[in-house]
C-alpha cells in the first residue's frame, strides 16, 4: 500500500520571503527515501483560522500522515496549537507531561548557554505545554517546545517546530520509523540520464513512449546549464514494493529511453 | 485595499525533494516588495485532478491573483493547461497566437544553440500552444512555452513555466505591474533587531505588548546561531497605505520593543 503524506508549513516569514522554506524540501527528500509519497505541501500564515482550515482540508484528502512545521514557540505569533484545537473543535489545556518537558529543557538550555536566570514556569513557557485535549506529547530531543501528535479524521497529524534542527531531530526519532513501517516493502529508486543535442520537444514523444511502456516509472525532464550550453537531465523515479523489483524496472526503462534518444540523434553523456 | 495572492507550484520534482522550490521564495519576496500579500503557497503533483482541485480551492478563497508555476512544457508530465481546463470546465484548443510564439521562440532557440534541425510544429510544440478556451496568451520573453492568463471565478490566474529564469522574466514583464497597480499606495517596510542575553520565553510578553500597541506591525522572532552562541533576530514588518506612514509606525514599534528588551536585561546588538 502506498503511504501518502501531506506537509503544512506555518509561518508568515515563509510567505514574505524572509526565510527560505528548507523544511519542506528536507521533508520531501526524507519521506521519499523512506518509501512514502508526499502528495502536497501547503504554506499558510500565522493565523488560527488559516491553520485550522489547512489542517481540515488536508484531512479531507485522507493522507495517512499530516506533518505541520512551525508555530509551536512561546510567542504570540506561534499559533499552531490554537489552530489545531480549532480544527479539532477541542479545548486547549495544560498538559502535565509537556510542562515537565518544557521545564526540563528550559533548565538544560539555560545551563548550556550560561544564563543565570531562574527558570520559572512563566506564561510563555506554559503556552508551549498547552495542547488541545486528547493529543499526545512527542519528545523534542534538541529544543524546548514539545511536538504534538493528534488523530485528525483518518490521518495521524504531527505538529513539529519550525527550527530545522528541532524539526529534523523529532522527525528522525518519532516519525521516520512510523513511515518506514507503514511503507512496508515500498522502496524508492531513482536514476538520471544526462543528454544534449536533442530538443525537449523532440524528446517528448520518446518519454511518453517509455512512460506508457513502463507505467510505474515516472520520467521528468530538467533543463540544465553548463558552460553556456544547455543540456537536459532526465530523472527517472519509481516507488513500489521491493519484491516487484522496482530498481530493475527503472533500469529497464532507462535503457529503453537511452536507446530511443541515441537513435534520434541525441547524445547521452 | 490589501492585494491578496496565492501561489501554486506544480511538479513531482518538488514533492520528492529532487528540486528545491526556489520559485515560491522568489515570488514571496517580490510580491511582498510590491505591496501585495501572499496568503498561501500550495505544491501539488503533476496530476490533472490535483492541479484542477488546487486551482478551484484557491479561487474559493478569492485571492485577487493566483500564480501557478510549472507544467507548461512539451512533455507528457506537463499537465497544467489540462488541469486548468478541467478546473474551468472548458475545452483545450490550439491558440493561433500561442502557436506563432512557440514557432518563433523555437527558431530563435535553435539558432542560438547552433542546432541545424528543421523547426516543425511537432505535436509537443503544438501542445505548448494548446490552451483552455477563452484564456489569453502571455509573452514569455526568454523561453518557448507561453504563459497563460485566465479568469477563475473572481481571481485572475497566471500560469507560468517552472524554469526560474522564464518564470521571473514573465512575472517582471506582465504580473509585477498589475500587482503594483492593484496594491496602489500600499507599501511594505521591514526592520530587524538583533539581540542576545534574553530568553525567547521572556521576550514573548514584550513582543505581545508591542504587537498590541501597534496592531499593524507584525513581529516575528527568529533564532540565529553565530560563533556557537545563540541569539535572536526580531523581524518587524508592515504593509499599509503610504500616506498612513507605515515606515514611521514600524520605527516607533521597533523603538518601543528595543526599550522594553534592554529594560528587561536583553542586549541589542
Amino acid at each position: 500500500m502506498k503511504v501518502t503524506i501531506e506537509v503544512i508549513c506555518i509561518g508568515n516569514e515563509l510567505l514574505i520571503g524572509k526565510i527560505e522554506n528548507t523544511n519542506s524540501g528536507w521533508l520531501a527528500k526524507h519521506i521519499t527515501q523512506l518509501g512514502g509519497i508526499l502528495t502536497r505541501i501547503t504554506v499558510v500564515q500565522d493565523a488560527i483560522q488559516e491553520i485550522a482550515a489547512s489542517i481540515n482540508e488536508s484531512a479531507e484528502r485522507k493522507p495517512q500522515f499530516i506533518i505541520t512545521t512551525g508555530g509551536l514557540g512561546p510567542t504570540f505569533d506561534d499559533k499552531t496549537l490554537q489552530g489545531l484545537a480549532f480544527a479539532l473543535n477541542r479545548k486547549l489545556e495544560i498538559n502535565p507531561e509537556a510542562l515537565t518537558l518544557v521545564k526540563k529543557r528550559s533548565i538544560e538550555y539555560a545551563k548550556k548557554r550560561g544564563y543565570t536566570t531562574e527558570i520559572d514556569l512563566t506564561p510563555p513557557r506554559v503556552k508551549m505545554a498547552t495542547l488541545p485535549e486528547k493529543t499526545a506529547v512527542v519528545n523534542n530531543p534538541v529544543g524546548t517546545a514539545p511536538a504534538v501528535k493528534a488523530d485528525v479524521k483518518e490521518s495521524i497529524l504531527f505538529a513539529l517546530p519550525g527550527v530545522p534542527s528541532e524539526m529534523e531531530a523529532i522527525f528522525e526519532e518519532s516519525i521516520a520509523p512510523l513511515i518506514r513501517k507503514a511503507a512496508g516493502e515500498n522502496i524508492f529508486c531513482e536514476t538520471s540520464l544526462f543528454l544534449e543535442n536533442i530538443f525537449e520537444s523532440k524528446l517528448a514523444p520518446l518519454i511518453d513512449k517509455v512512460m506508457k511502456d513502463n507505467p510505474e516509472v515516472y520520467v521528468k525532464s530538467h533543463p540544465l546549464k553548463s558552460e553556456g550550453k544547455a543540456h537536459l537531465e532526465l530523472h527517472l523515479t519509481i516507488t513500489a514494493i521491493k519484491k516487484s523489483n522496482p530498481c530493475a524496472k527503472l533500469q529497464k526503462a532507462a535503457k529503453e529511453l537511452a536507446e530511443l534518444i541515441t537513435s534520434n540523434g541525441g547524445i547521452i553523456k
